[in-house]
């Protein structure tokens, strides 16, 4: 039988104590991993760079954990991405996505909560300076985090926080065996690395860092930590999910104009149509200059016809703004005569 | 120095052919890997199990391969969950949300686009079966494909296939150091191991099976693949991304009444009147019936006061088939006298 191959592999660190605010991390790892080596990327689980870090919510006794719990999600989240009973998907203000905030009550203390880190690229780089210092090494850090994913059940370890290793492995412009360009192969290598620390690690076996060795990575130039795995904004097809949906863009007053405006509206007059068959409305809406849709109702113009074109104006303006198009409405009063209604303005936000 | 501490290993198969429709993959794996030890979990891309196993679409020379693609992705998508421009991002007949349907042109030759396995799961247990026969080893298989992530730019493997080894470990009920109970620690093992095997694969190096050693895992008593993995329905908060948020839900005839309905009619409106404060309305519901909400207005009612009610009216109910309503409205004709403008029927759909 031939040898095993040599690949990368992943290593417990055994033995370190249960971590308080102020605890030397970097010393207890050194202490613990004296085996550790130039090119090992050290993964640490969030939770225990929190405690030493104080990022903890005391519950006081006889308080209501879960309202605590709730009020701490609260005041780390920067947007309701969806929400369903105590259920909250938020953002976070380092802009990552994840239920509660990445808020745990889980291998703390009864009394506690513990927070994301501060700022955990900040911390990974602290962990790997200290290391270099300690341990004369060169060592990759990344911060570790539990979190669930859309569409998939289960959750897996992911990185919040980096340093000394790019977050995204790129092979954009590569050539494969084949010859073919490969357009949008970027590993999220630092988050391959958190779900295999993972597969040591456990969950109630206190073994909050692992070591992964053989993986072979350049430095950095610039060290950005994890800041290029955050897709937010333009990149982002599921902004809203279920709750927030409609009050998640408020149209803004001053627009700038877009070019695609009329094509817009009429797919998403489409899709309301498609959706509210209930509101039959034969409208018709023109290009006037850009930016402007002026939208008609051909036949007279009765309190039912206006009602039901409203909800078709409704549903699509919704669509509109899920689209990342910002409205805004004229009417144009009381039609009388005229067939004309209203105009549409649509555009970006100024800024 | 101590030792480093063993944990888990992740090793390349290295020196596997290439491989097209009928080749022995199990025999190849076998020849590469005559090390391989029970326990060990075989990572294998899903793209030499869709070559071996003919899950490819020739494009005839001179034909438009992105235009082939874009069919191949058609054929198999069951709903599309997102778009934007040639980005889909889709639902496959397995239950995978995933852009493109998970089919790629890279790392094939120019001629042929690879589609998913049509049953990965069975693939696995082959597999398993054939290695169990040739090596007289007891390993666990896990069948990976790269995907993207919602709101974490890069790429991770995941598993669309396994056999032999739990698809989720599931800690809930079991008890963390501090005597709390770990409620949701539910760990895609296999997707972790997908990842990890990524770190050795590469992209690029021709190596697209692994092993993962070392890991401990319990047999299934009966093995569901990775079907526990699909989260579908009721637990999907993001079933809808840009673009087809509004017709994914078409308001069926029959409904079902369901509890709750005024409040959620109450929370839709006042959704959408933050969302579309350029159509003023002051507008009462009442409840009468379980089931059906009252949608007055009253002041007099103007065309521009009906076209505001519509808007409003329009947004709530997308809010509402957002939130898992079905709706019906039933107008009760141009109000003359009354305010009342007509009814909202909520439900669910009849079976």
């Amino acid at each position: 039988m031939s040898e095993t191959p040599q690949g990368v592999s992943v290593h417990p660190v055994a033995g370190l104590p249960e971590f308080s605010p102020g605890d030397d991390l970097p010393a207890a790892i050194a202490d613990a991993a004296p085996w550790l080596a130039d090119g090992d990327v050290v993964v640490v689980t969030s939770k225990v760079v929190s405690k030493v870090e104080g990022r903890l919510v005391r519950v006081p006794a006889g308080a209501d954990r879960e309202a605590a719990r709730q009020q701490a999600i609260d005041d780390e989240t920067v947007r309701v991405v969806a929400r369903r009973g105590p259920l909250k998907i938020v953002e976070t203000r380092h802009g990552w996505v994840v239920a509660a905030a990445g808020i745990d009550a889980s291998n703390v203390r009864g009394d506690s909560l513990v927070l994301l880190p501060e700022d955990a690229d900040a911390s990974a780089r602290r962990l790997r300076t200290r290391l270099r210092e300690l341990l004369d090494v060169e060592v990759a850090v990344v911060v570790s985090d539990t979190f669930g994913r859309t569409w998939r059940e289960g959750l897996t370890d992911v990185a919040v926080g980096s340093a000394g290793i790019p977050a995204l492995i790129d092979h954009r412009g590569d050539v494969d065996v084949h010859g073919n360009r490969l357009e949008t192969t970027q590993v999220a290598v630092v988050d391959e690395l958190a779900s295999a620390a993972d597969l040591v690690k456990g969950k109630l076996a206190g073994v909050p860092v692992a070591v992964v060795r053989g993986l072979g990575f350049p430095t950095p130039h610039e060290d950005h930590g994890t800041r290029p795995l955050v897709r937010l904004g333009a990149g982002d097809l599921f902004a809203y999910g279920v709750r927030d949906l409609v009050p998640a863009r408020e149209p803004g007053r001053d627009l700038v104009p877009r070019a695609g405006e009329l094509a817009a509206v009429a797919e998403a007059f489409r899709i309301a149509s498609a959706a509210l068959p209930e509101f039959p409305v034969v409208l018709r809406y023109g290009d006037e200059e850009t930016g402007v849709v002026d939208v008609h109702l051909p036949d007279a113009v009765t309190t039912t016809a206006a009602l039901n074109l409203g909800a078709q104006l409704g549903a699509a303006i919704v669509q509109l703004h899920a689209e990342g198009w910002t409205t805004r409405w004229e009417p144009v009063g009381t039609p009388g005569g005229s067939s004309l209604v209203g105009r549409l303005w649509l555009g970006t936000p100024a800024p």
